[in-house]
């Protein structure tokens, strides 16, 4: 290909043309950045032939790369394979180790195969398949004329893996060298811009020398802020040397804030450090009914450190699974500092764990008082040297505050397993 | 004009091409239908003057009305005013009272008027103004040769209300009356492939007479079958009776593999159906790490059924919070019917609760064996009649399969339910 190629993006399904917002294009522009191309145009349309066959003959005589999303499924609406069989004047074949695999899909689950997923079996003369471990419906990547046209099943779990794992692969390898290195940076509970005011001199100090070329973005999405850098230029030495002096000076201004790097998850922070200390953990949950303990054991292994959670939505079970006294639950009520801490010792206690985390509070949308607003939460950590409390007004809707609840939760383990060895006792007391 | 026309949606915004998800297709699709109208295509293209020059001109040949988003605001690069007037061969005139409402704007914050938002003062010759109280972009409607076209400020807070408050009111105008109604059923543990099969039979004899127009759609999403039916037609009470016949055709089809209707989740159906019987419910989980319980307390007022759950990951656990016995543990492992069965029956005796939902399995992606494998998880439903277990084997991520997991248990839960009053006892006895 001589200078960037243009790319063009087809998405098909009526759905995206009724209601479902269409988050394709999003998605596809950031992993199209990495090998430094762009989107051109972005089209979408319904599972109807007619219109599908003008969309995609228009779009092959434009672009020099065609990347194709939806009506891979194995319905009567499922037509993208057919109608590009008639655009590229490719016939489909029938592919027996395909056949097998998605029999193979259905023998796992136990469920008859439906005659109709045959149809996924076909792909265009001279395609190359590109497999689909999420899915029944192989992906495809054709070039014919110096083009290429890729097409992807609709669904994005099952496209934004192919795209990475399969697609941008192959077309690194027909693009001149360009070495580009990216690196996120996780943060938790900042707001957009106050992060962006802390990055204004970093990003006037990280200006590079000649062909380097470093471009930042900041991602907010549900309480998390991922700073993003990209260094691209056409030497690798020297784009390393850069992104590591970028990388220190991060560090510098954000320190401990950063909590992880990449896709790293909080939970998956605290299991590697409690891991690292060979300690363990117990949950005690009221606002946030389980989701600390489901995001815990999210992470494979998490056995090894997560012994056990308690959900007590109920007074008595605080009493019996927790032995929260009846006396603080009359007094304080259940949404208190007091009974957060009770929660947090008794778990710790029964369950023989380093560290237990306890929540109470008020997630909505009902419930709140003017003494105990929605969005009211408390959130003890129980270590060695004793228990600590932090009080916190989230807002927001229900599953924000409880989403905001388990974050700030497992942010303040964390905070606690990186100091040295100390145990318990992080954060102001209650 | 004569039967439903043509409609397109042409979204201006480089963001929108380079990682800012586009909303916009949903959000039109939405209120067009309510006006009978459907969308035939969507396309995207960055502020490109040539490449937004060819989409217009194609689109205003192609389609009878065009809805254009984007590219009005005060900057060199806000492009689609201009665009259009070439397009549409009519220049742009001045308006004085534009200027005066835009003037003020800025007085009442404050600022001083920047000479760039005088461009926000042209309009196409001929067109109307759509007046923007959130923003100072003004859109415009232009009809012309039996075409409409509206163009609309990019920020969705600005766009909608317009198209609310402003287009669609325009457009019912010049649009014959059309009834449209939508039902949404909601199917748990079917393949897209075996709804589609059992829909044939349906869709053919579902074929209403004369001006009537129905619609199918399938959309699968994690696990939940959505089918969705339309029906449109000139006389509401004809579109009103056609849709009752096959709201009674799919409930005949799929009976009570129906769980909900329209974005019904299932932690909502359990939870209507134990309100209404007075009845509580608890939890105990190995696998699935607190989410059956996060599930369900998800719904707001779930505290009124649902009393407490346990996350009981170590077998130090099982048997102290739920009285597994050692000897179960020993002999048959934690990933067993027989320790299943256990878990469910303590946890519903010291819940006090009338029913409890128990899961063990594994969860993986490490951790199987050849006799117990990655995905085999049971499931057991304690009630009033006794305890009965469900084995399964799941396949996919450790995610996948924690979810189906979760589906599967609340999905068991509810048809027991439903069952007129009989109190535990459903599924197969493992």
């Amino acid at each position: 290909m001589n200078g960037p190629p243009r790319v063009e993006l087809l998405c098909v399904g009526s759905e995206l043309l009724s209601g479902k917002v269409n988050t394709h294009a999003a998605a596809v522009a950031g992993r199209l950045a990495e090998v430094g191309l762009a989107l051109s145009r972005e089209v979408t349309v319904g599972d109807d032939p007619a219109e599908m066959e003008k969309v995609f003959r228009e779009s092959w005589r434009r672009a020099q790369v065609v990347l194709c999303t939806g009506g891979l499924g194995p319905t009567f609406d499922d037509l993208t394979r057919d109608v590009w069989a008639k655009v590229t004047h490719r016939p489909l074949r029938f592919q027996k180790p395909l056949m097998d695999d998605i029999r193979n899909k259905f023998r796992r689950r136990r469920w008859p195969m439906p005659k109709e997923n045959r149809r996924q079996t076909y792909v265009l003369a001279g395609a190359a398949v590109m497999q689909n471990p999420y899915g029944t419906a192989p992906g495809q990547v054709l070039v014919a004329g110096g083009k290429v046209l890729a097409l992807f099943p609709g669904p994005a779990r099952e496209f934004f893996p192919m795209m990475e794992g399969k697609f941008l692969p192959f077309l690194r390898t027909r693009l001149p060298p360009r070495t580009r290195k990216t690196k996120i940076y996780r943060l938790f509970n900042f707001s957009e811009s106050a992060v962006d005011e802390r990055l204004d001199g970093l990003r006037r100090r990280s200006r590079a020398p000649g062909k380097i070329e470093v471009t930042w973005g900041i991602l907010a999405q549900r309480f998390i802020i991922d700073v993003k850098v990209t260094v691209a230029g056409p030497a690798p030495a020297a784009v390393e040397s850069a992104l590591a002096r970028i990388h220190s000076a991060v560090l510098a201004e954000f320190g401990g804030d950063v909590y992880g790097f990449g896709e790293e998850t909080l939970q998956e922070c605290v299991g590697r450090d409690l891991r690292r200390r060979k300690e363990t953990v117990s949950t005690a949950e009221s606002c946030t009914g389980g989701l600390v303990a489901e995001k815990l054991t999210r992470v494979p292994g998490s056995s090894d450190y997560f012994m056990q959670g308690s959900v007590t939505y109920s007074n008595r079970s605080k009493r019996r699974l927790l032995g929260v006294r009846q006396e603080t639950l009359r007094r304080h009520g259940a949404v208190s500092a007091e009974c957060a801490r009770e929660m947090a010792a008794g778990c710790r206690r029964r369950a023989g764990t380093d560290w237990a985390l306890a929540l109470t509070g008020v997630a909505g949308p009902s419930g709140g008082t003017p003494q105990k607003p929605v969005g009211l939460v408390y959130i003890a950590l129980a270590g060695k040297r004793g228990v600590s409390v932090t009080e916190h007004r989230f807002s927001g809707t229900r599953e924000d505050i409880r989403e905001r609840s388990a974050l700030t939760a497992l942010d303040r383990l964390r905070r606690a397993l990186q100091k040295k060895r100390s145990g318990g006792r992080s954060g102001t007391s209650g």
